[in-house]
């Protein structure tokens, strides 16, 4: 595939969260972990090489916390992005995929821009850019798309999207509605309906069609951006941090689905069906990894060694050169870093919040 | 208690072993672990403290490998014992004793000795005392004689001691055999017929006698330990390491109780109720050990800090300062060292030794 010559991509890598305590951290996010099928590459790492062939490193943007811009920074290999964004404090998704729009128009005013999360996972590479090629063809027309994941379960930690009338282009539909995480019963019907996809958090438009919409729903927001503008239009690049700041400083969070897609009239959206897990907890981590012949799955650095004997369907993450022995044990999550450790079961990594939470109450922010 | 006025201590502190891999190693073996009630421990220093009102600490020796020696000198307060001898290579226990008792009847032709583990837990610490004390009685009267644990359920690990006929004095009996580990239909008819005791390889004795014993029976050992003496006589205590290697690297290395007990005609013993137990497993740590509500039992360093929600029946040992969460398990030992980790359920504690030789046959002797 070769990449459509105004596409741009944002990926948002902002994350916090707690499910992968305590490979994840405040400062060590999800992202920065190998938790997809591949135990030695980050989700960040493999989700800028799945979208590699859309467009070019010069018009690929990772949009993170401050915080964490140094670290990201020095995951990615030299050339392998544009341009880190750093947002000064969490505010949501709706600034950074309104200022990565931004960035892409001064750069190109046709640009098409694809925003996507870092961390997730995706099976079939090759059905995900189809179905994104498609939604940058539709999306130059002036649609913002989405992308819809075809659901294989009834999950309830997902969002949903209802699918609407066709369009006039072949697998572009009309989105009907935003539908928040159901319940198991509406879930159900859901995937049984036939017409709900997960959201995914995946969008493509025009940048001058999100300005727009940014403009007319949130413009506080388009206004604190038309300033970023002057200020690098005046004074380069090197200005861009410190009205970005301002910015930040003054504008509320919120969400780009509830801030700007739920209120754009016409959204239109991309089925696919391509084995996409948001890889939210340590269980569907274990789902994705590569297994050994006891349904084991083994994420561990450099000169680490894991014995294991007798144990089947556990997933165990260590870092470099630790030595890691399991006897007789089955369905556990077995979580070591250097400061903390981790053991529950598989059946309850939906827990992990409750050892974090215990922790904050010891004050150990420490190794949170 | 007063200790009687030619009474020496001396413990054997030669241990090796893996039953409670990774916390111990080669060079870090278990008598070094606070296994026993008390989370801070180590077992060696509860051993000296247990036997300090039987001897004072210049009659107090502790025996421990070469490899050992400044180990055990840093774990062991100034003054606390005497001596360290180091045995410059494993022969067994019988070369240890002998030498022991050599070096008391150096300072003491009178010395009474008594000879004792490092790495036993006992729970009713004046029973075994006063248990002590009378053997020392019968020792000093030209006994061999040996402290005998009634047993308290069909054990196959240990080796039990058949008690014969009375003696002059009371409560002290004859030996009337040494018996191997038994299988458990024979361990529970010794448990049963009440004249079995477990041989908890405590003795007491005259150092002559000792001596005289060694010379009968393990000639060569009495020889090697005669040119020490010289060699001491003539040079002083600097000339006796070098005295000890030319003995250990000549001599077949055998235990006391193979090489003397069951050899000498009259070997006495003490019963003793008192809570013994070799401390011989993780389970056997997480029984002797201070519970919390839910029988978890937890030991670690300094600065640590254990959550543990909705878990029972755990016993957790890990370093200074880190961080451990269990959530939702039972029954588990959960050993965390900076380079190493076990898992396994706590029934299964015996099996330690499967990690041990599957990380030996990776070549990984660097954690054992």
């Amino acid at each position: 595939m070769t990449h459509s010559t105004h596409t741009f991509v944002a990926v948002l890598a902002g994350g916090s969260g707690t499910r992968f305590w305590p490979a994840s951290r405040k400062r060590w996010p999800k992202q920065f972990l190998p938790l997809g099928e591949d135990s030695s590459t980050p989700l960040l790492v493999s989700t800028l090489a799945r979208v590699a062939p859309l467009a070019p490193s010069e018009r690929t943007m990772v949009l993170t916390g401050r915080v964490l811009a140094e670290a990201t920074r020095a995951l990615l290999q030299e050339g392998t992005v544009g341009r880190v964004l750093a947002e000064p404090i969490a505010k949501n998704t709706a600034p950074a995929v309104a200022w990565a729009s931004r960035v892409a128009r001064r750069s190109d005013p046709d640009a098409v821009v694809i925003v996507l999360p870092a961390d997730a996972y995706i099976e079939n590479e090759e059905a995900f850019r189809s179905a994104l090629a498609l939604a940058v063809t539709a999306a130059a027309d002036g649609a913002i798309v989405t992308l819809g994941v075809r659901p294989t379960r009834p999950e309830t930690g997902y969002g949903y999207l209802r699918v609407g009338e066709s369009t006039s282009r072949e697998g572009v539909r009309r989105v009907e509605a935003f539908v928040e995480k159901p319940d198991l019963a509406h879930a159900t019907a859901y995937v049984r309906d036939g017409f709900y996809l997960w959201n995914a958090g995946i969008f493509v438009f025009r940048a001058s069609v999100m300005d727009d919409a940014v403009r007319a729903h949130l413009p506080a927001l388009a206004e604190g951006l038309d300033r970023v503008d002057e200020a690098v239009a005046l004074h380069g690049l090197s200005a861009e941090d410190s009205a970005i700041d301002s910015l930040f400083a003054g504008i509320d969070g919120v969400s780009i689905d509830y801030g700007v897609m739920e209120k754009v009239p016409h959204v239109h959206v991309v089925a696919v069906d391509c084995g996409w897990s948001d890889v939210g907890s340590w269980q569907a981590s274990w789902e994705l990894g590569t297994k050994d012949e006891n349904d084991n799955v083994v994420r561990v650095g450099e000169g680490a060694s894991v014995v294991l004997e007798d144990s089947r369907g556990n997933v165990v993450s260590a870092g470099a050169g630790k030595v890691v022995a399991l006897i007789g044990v089955e369905d556990l999550v077995v979580v070591d870093t250097p400061d903390a450790l981790l053991v529950l079961p598989r059946a309850r990594a939906q827990e992990v919040k409750r050892a974090v939470d215990a922790l904050a109450a010891k004050r150990r922010t420490d190794v949170l």
